[in-house]
């Protein structure tokens, strides 16, 4: 008997995305989808390619019978999803996949999205949602909190790295490529098809995209002080992927061994081989994240790559895999899928 | 247990597709696949997508040892294709993904792909592999020929519709635009990124695509005389997908309802409600085929709109779906996966 | 001297490709740009692409002092341009862009556009904008409406040949790929680029296009009967372009010398080889206008293609022609440049 | 009266861009065009964007008479390019679009090219093509060597600062993103559309790209001493553009002072208000180079980002550019077009 699932704002790319996954699992059930704005409609007038499936219209919150549910995806607008969660059945599992409790100080939370949390009292409990680094705490947890897509894939890359204390902490450079999923369904101009494509620029650039937040909090802990790196964002005209290509300084070959040995045993992290470089086209519609070293002719530097789709690892697929663990599922099960290519 | 698999072809894109369906389907099994000019290599080199895999490395057709094969995938080129398939086990069930057994006259083949065939013999033998419209035959083949991708999108559009008689025969005109994954991997100028992005163009414009081959010799079967269609393909930016626009002349009313009721029953193509278009986005990486029927202004007029995915409910997802019906297996085994958007 | 030029509605599309050519034109020279909603901001903020030039800051249109003004070009969305052309000094020389002005009567507009015309007496002086076919009106205009871009390419595709009476005036079908801009700068959920790179799609199929309105309009007046043709334009993922392919009855040849002979003096519409196609590639960000006709199959029947950039030829190039026959300028100036490609 | 320009190579991107802006260009005019391979053939049937002009057909380059040309352009691969060279009249003004002499040491070149240099007598009296920082020596020189188009980019970006001493010398990162264009013509897999859209990745990773040649001689050269920067190229899907996002260690606003300093003339780079960005979409198709300057959030680290086309002004604009000095022209003549967007 499958567990009962609901997915809250399921009209955003991220809820299609829980959608085609948690079709494919022969352990979870999809029972209510809400979309506050489209209540009412089909999925397949939301999302035409869900047309295949039996699915649940979409409902308002305060529609669903949260009872006969095992567990909530959140897959709402920031701010809105820590409201919500807070009013929610105390006894429900949840999966958050909005900002809303990634930093589990108040003060930072405030720092990064300027206003005050309005559930402080669950910040502490939400465990972080990076699956390999928290497998435990997400094994007992109620409330998971999803991680940025992009600091996902800044920490496949650096968690190892820091903890082992391989690098040097305080030359640590992130430039990222993001696909423009990520930045999800809103109707913005420089989202559009005509601004974007064929071109590429950076944004946030200097340190202010809130995702530093999560790099902050993170690899602070891991090394015992404060981390501060340096990260620039850049928008890519593709749909799905991100690649981290990270500048480190240490020796590239202790660089590999840490990582190749941290992840020896994960099954959907892996490690080219030595010198190899990975490619966002080649984990596109899948949950695998690749990393890649390759040693800089300048004696001690190293770059190390990591590539993710958005939607996938970087935020739908890690919260089934969570769900997954959360649930006492196998943690892989519906996750297996390869990428789509070409 | 599982059937054993062998793919001919594995380096191309729909012997990679072939792996991506095959990894997903409980009951097959890769168990050789082959690739002449790239034997040795292992497949996460050639398709490093494939990477988290466990599959046998490419090798020579001659070192695969049949005995211990229940069916065979070809994906080889045309021409290739029937002098493999020639001299293979007659035990093998067998599904060629070539042009080369499509037609079952000799004479047609010669006029359209210029050569004389290298099994003549097993022409006749080879049922044509639209499963929708010779399930039957599929069942009990040895020997299936796999469609063409944009012959196939086209009959999905028509074959009800002249079957039943309810459109003229003599107006009918196929308007088809192809994403570039159907042209294959070959080192040819015009499929180069900065040749075909940004732009599109039609091609074996006028009926000298050799899909007409195929049209004719299907449409002309059903309606039981000659029928020849109009049918101009285009080149579009994207990796996947074919759309036919199909003009014909008949009542949209009458038009809708025999397609409606032809795929009633059918698991992967799903007519619309009326007066709404598919698009491809909205079958990418799945085996559905989406129809639907727009009744033009001009009275007695209908355009019919079909969609699906080149390479899986085009070739490699037909492929497999005949498999299941040859083997046995439940005919959508492996192949419901919801397509990927964005 | 230059002649001094107003742009009204610059922070469109049309709007910046009007600047880039008038830019490069020698007896052309920018006086002043409007935006209404985004007045007071430079056109570096609004279009980067632009911030090498010296140009006015946006202004509303009524801060402008059109005593100063030789040629005034209006961007302005549908139904705006009406309003804010009947109020403009009755000297000066307009070409409008938007359609308000492109349907001679006032029943055709009201049918195709939903409401009445604001300035129904400017109707009947407008002079539509198709500049081949229009050359000696223009000339002589004060007021030029130009043409809908789709609209354009398959007049250039069909008008010859409706005039001259060589194809069959019931069996004309109109199979158009659009590419994005063409659907301006709007927040519309299915222009951005997630909802649109990747896929295609029919859209407006039927016969329910505004365009429509046009060649009814002008097939009719050439033909000098009533002729209605079938019309189903796609959307299609690239930024500029339009390519019709036009399914028509009639000898292929006699529809050949019929096009060769019309645009035979033509600086801007080539007509390729008998059998070659044109590609929406070759003309980008030109005022070139490519015609291609291949003899189909079936006997009698042909297919006549036409490739344009929908904002050049098929709008602000269009636009500039006849603003350069309007002001008594060669005609092609500043509108030679070649194509970008790759 | 025009000058008389060869262009050798004319059937790849740099010679088909070339031809573009030398068609609009007022002094200079094609007078031969040789393609080795596809000699005898129309320059409309190798680039049919072009099929307005006319053209000289393709030629070998034996059948050009040298004494009747003005300045002639080298747009051959490597290697070929230093062979014709060599025995080329000694009095003809070249302008190599190849690598072949942006190397002034012999060794370095055998360092990074792998091959002794065919005219080592030559290398030295090649000036260095970036014409900002070599403007005089162009002027005088016969012989000018096109720089890298990665080159270019990262030394718009650095070269101010080297010089005037502003930044550590020892920390310094070139992450380029590069589109398709810069690989050429050539008929290589990875540079397929199916393979290349949709995803991007890093190549030559850790120091191997040639282009590193040129900045180390550079960079060294201006700072007196060894400098070695970290460089990692991406390929990205689109066509035109190179955005160079640099890693630097120094005080943001004195970074930012240098280069609006340094650039202040300059008719094609444009520094951006400080804490701005670029974007390749706003240089497409253009001469124009736009530089951006961020401060990180980390404390004595900036961000400065430059963008430009690299088939403009990353070589065949750079070359007419050149051009224009060698020849007396005014420099921009033929080179302001704007931009192409979207």
């Amino acid at each position: 008997m499958a567990y009962k699932i609901a997915i809250l704002g399921a009209s955003g790319y991220t809820g299609a995305e829980l959608v085609r996954l948690i079709d494919q699992h022969p352990g979870l059930e999809i029972a209510a989808l809400s979309g506050e704005r489209k209540a009412g409609q089909a999925m397949s007038e939301v999302f035409p390619h869900l047309r295949h499936l039996d699915l649940p219209a979409l409902c308002k919150i305060d529609e669903i019978d949260f009872a006969g549910i095992d567990l909530c995806f959140c897959a709402l607008p920031h701010k809105t999803s820590q409201e919500v969660i807070r009013d929610l059945p105390k006894s429900l599992k949840i999966v958050d996949l909005s900002a809303d409790f990634r930093l589990r100080d108040p003060e930072d939370y405030q720092t990064w999205y300027g206003n005050t949390h309005a559930a402080v009292e669950m910040q502490e409990e939400a465990v972080y949602g990076l699956t390999e680094f928290y497998r435990d705490e997400i094994r007992a947890a109620r409330l998971v909190a999803g991680t940025g897509c992009n600091a996902a894939t800044g920490q496949y890359a650096l968690c190892p790295l820091i903890a082992a204390g391989v690098i040097d902490l305080d030359q640590i450079i992130l430039d990222l490529k993001c696909a423009v999923s990520g930045a999800g369904r809103a109707l913005k101009e420089n989202l559009l098809h005509a601004e974007l494509s064929e071109g590429y620029h950076p944004y946030a650039a200097g340190g202010t995209h809130r995702h530093l937040g999560e790099f902050d909090q993170e690899f602070s802990r891991l090394a015992g002080r404060p981390v501060k790196v340096q990260f620039t964002p850049h928008l890519v005209p593709a749909n799905r992927g991100i690649l981290a290509t990270t500048y480190v300084q240490g020796q590239a070959q202790d660089i590999y061994d840490t990582l190749h040995s941290a992840y020896a045993q994960e099954p959907f992290v892996i490690v080219l081989p030595f010198g190899e470089v990975p490619s966002t086209r080649h984990v596109r519609g899948s949950n695998f994240c690749h990393v890649g070293v390759v040693a800089d002719r300048v004696e001690g530097r190293a770059i190390v790559f990591a590539a993710l789709d958005n939607l996938t690892k970087g935020s739908s697929g890690q919260a089934v895999q969570n769900a997954n663990l959360m649930l006492g599922e196998d943690e892989t099960t519906g996750l297996l899928m390869a990428p789509l290519f070409p």
